[in-house]
């Protein structure tokens, strides 16, 4: 096979075999093939496509290129979830304890915040001690023991998407449903989980821009599990606006808490409802959503949810007592808050825009391997719907410094649209997409 | 500017201001945009195309990437020609001198064989001695001295052409009319003529398949050059099966000598008047079309051309004599006449396969820098259209060996189509764009 006949074919708008695939992918990771001829057959791919068949040879020669987990020795059915990341997302610290608490295993492999997106290894890391770098025996015996465990990933997982990751980022080669479902699966489907919810976020502050293409997106990812012989199943949500009203670690660690005391705010907590529910379905504890929603919510009355989240806490080593008494998390050294400019009813509040605030406080990092500061961060006092009069509280900044906190405010300020009318909320979920038997 | 916001933006198929390209074009030549980018940059153009004014910057930014000669200190109007290649085209040797002796100055720099199709100067160097590297000083002494030179590039033209074609020949990327015509047209623009007959083919002995798409092509070539002051003028001819009856650099110089004497093939010799009338009209040496085919049909018959091509060849420190006796030439050890193998009318003539079937044996190259013997090829006998009765001479093989000769033998029958029913001759000259004041 030539490498130049391959990528003509794409071209064209033909579509590719099997053979040919698994001939690229292997040529991107031994680096046989040059990367300029990667790149071309990778914008080819982002123009003209690719179809059901040729997306799950690409996810498959993806996630065969390195390790794929055998986690059935733990339990029969292991849990797992992935978002498409967004601002204000930390569902992983509320829904992994929920799901656990029903004695379903939730083994996940999560990652760290980058570019306006926060991570949930970082998050957890708030927790003094807290281990996210697990060897692979510890993560499997955590998961035994404790029934939750949530790490860095444990193995050379799927190295071939990382290759042609790192490409695509600088080729303008990033936006394609076929090769972001195939590089989401072939890493769902190489660490082990058989039970996979996609929290697919659809707005602003994240990579799906209308929720036609995030339906496309879940569609076509439910339909590569389904030819692994995994149960996904999605969640379709909004990102025009952050998620919760907390943006930064520490923060959203103290809101992901409340909210498994059943103080959350509203938003975060029917989020949370919507994804755990959608897991005890696919992990047959439940056997609908609404026996789910009823459990998950008997979990937050009586703080089963809190419980599994200090066992996560403890059990990668870190200080489990802030789960009970979370007033003992540090502080920023300075916080302000600050008042509405205006009357009226707020009409937008860029995720985005507000992501990158939170970056530049120090919450996350616009480079891989930047540090993070677990203190700073953002609460958002009002969201979209909501009417505020001049002076009313609308956010607070959490930083280092008054100047940080100055530059972030005037920034901030411009997030917000403004109306003299009524505005609606936007819709907290837009669809669900529930597993179903073929 | 960053390149993946360039790439990005032509991959969503919008256009590039004159700056973008600008930078992509410096950033190619100088490295400083690495490959893989510029190879994603050329798969968005190929697919998601270029407008005029993009494609007249990229042409101006190639061009400008190195030098740009100067002749008007020769003449006000120095001719060039292009060729977009092909099988038996042998026409810059009849083209030349007969422009020439109509006293306009014809300043051409010209290719070696690569492929399946065969090169000027390849042809030019079975006059022994003839030299095709002049230096700058030479070529213009020449020009001045002689009227006429043909020689290899004199200096770095359009080196950013040359490394972005490097590029699109491993990157399945050369298949895009405003990447073919900007890469013509900026090396002909650096060259310095100022009056210009593209020569341009169709058919399966070149790049453009179809009359359609390269009536496209020249049209743009016609257009770029218009935006450049220069003056060009376009002859579509057919490349369907090879041009005139001998393919091989010895046996094509000899095909261009009796052409020049008045007995050459009658595809050829149309083909020849086509090409130099258009010359001479562009050169205002012919008030028009007519009269110009008046004045080369006198050439032909005068003998003046084959007396400017004896001019070009010393003026090279060629030996001439070859010019007035060819059976000066070397001939091949192995010549092999080879029969009809049936009765009927010639349906197809493969111009492809008959160049590829010249090059394995020896008389061009499938990778640059290799050596071309100047003995062997191909004699067509007989051509689409006509008639031949089994055992009548249908092609002779010069060849080094009896082995190639028959491998060639058996490769070469297989290159004809046949039909029990008369079959038209393809048109040779499909159409002419002439050159029109704006």
């Amino acid at each position: 096979m030539l490498p130049v006949e391959i990528i003509a074919k794409k071209r064209d708008g033909l579509s590719l075999s099997r053979d040919e695939i698994e001939f690229v992918v292997a040529g991107s990771t031994s680096k046989e093939i040059p990367d300029y001829q990667i790149a071309a057959w990778l914008m080819a791919v982002v123009i003209q496509g690719m179809d059901e068949e040729e997306t799950v040879a690409l996810t498959r020669a993806m996630a065969e290129s390195g390790e794929i987990l055998d986690l059935s020795e733990v339990a029969p059915i292991v849990l797992d979830k992935h978002s498409s990341g967004g601002v204000g997302d930390k569902t992983t610290l509320t829904v992994a304890p929920l799901v656990a608490a029903a004695g379903l295993p939730v083994g996940k492999m999560s990652g760290r915040g980058l570019g306006f997106t926060g991570g949930t290894l970082d998050k957890l890391e708030s927790f003094p001690g807290f281990q996210v770098d697990l060897e692979r025996k510890r993560f499997l015996n955590t998961l035994r023991k404790k029934g939750i465990v949530v790490a860095g990933q444990t193995a050379d997982l799927a190295p071939a998407d990382a290759v042609l990751y790192a490409l695509r980022d600088v080729t303008a080669t990033v936006s394609s449903i076929p090769l972001i479902a195939s590089s989401i699966m072939s890493k769902k489907i190489a660490a082990g989980g058989n039970a996979i919810v996609l929290d697919v976020k659809v707005g602003r502050g994240t990579s799906m821009q209308t929720l036609d293409e995030a339906l496309d997106l879940a569609r076509l990812m439910i339909g590569i599990g389904r030819r692994f012989g995994r149960r996904v199943a999605a969640v379709i949500a909004d990102m025009s606006q952050p998620l919760g009203r907390t943006v930064g670690n520490i923060l959203e660690v103290r809101e992901a808490i409340d909210t498994l005391q059943g103080g959350g705010p509203e938003d975060f907590t029917e989020h949370t409802m919507a994804v755990a529910s959608q897991m005890l379905v696919l992990g047959q504890a439940a056997e609908d959503e609404a026996r789910a929603r009823a459990m998950v919510h008997s979990y937050l009355e009586e703080g089963t949810g809190l419980a599994k989240l200090q066992d996560l806490v403890s059990g990668q080593g870190g200080d489990a007592s802030f789960v009970s008494d979370p007033g003992k998390f540090p502080s920023a050294p300075v916080v302000r808050d600050i008042g509405a400019p205006r009357d009226g009813f707020i009409a937008g509040l860029d995720a985005r825009e507000v992501g990158l605030v939170a970056v530049a406080l120090g919450a996350g990092r616009a480079k891989k391997g930047g540090p993070v500061d677990h203190r700073v961060g953002l609460v958002l006092h009002r969201k979209v719907g909501e009417h505020v009069s001049t002076g009313d509280p609308l956010f607070s900044i959490h930083s280092l410094s008054v100047d940080d906190s100055e530059r972030a405010e005037a920034r901030l300020l411009e997030a917000y649209g403004w109306s003299e009318h009524e505005v609606p909320a936007p819709p907290l979920i837009h669809q669900i997409l529930p597993w179903q038997e073929s």
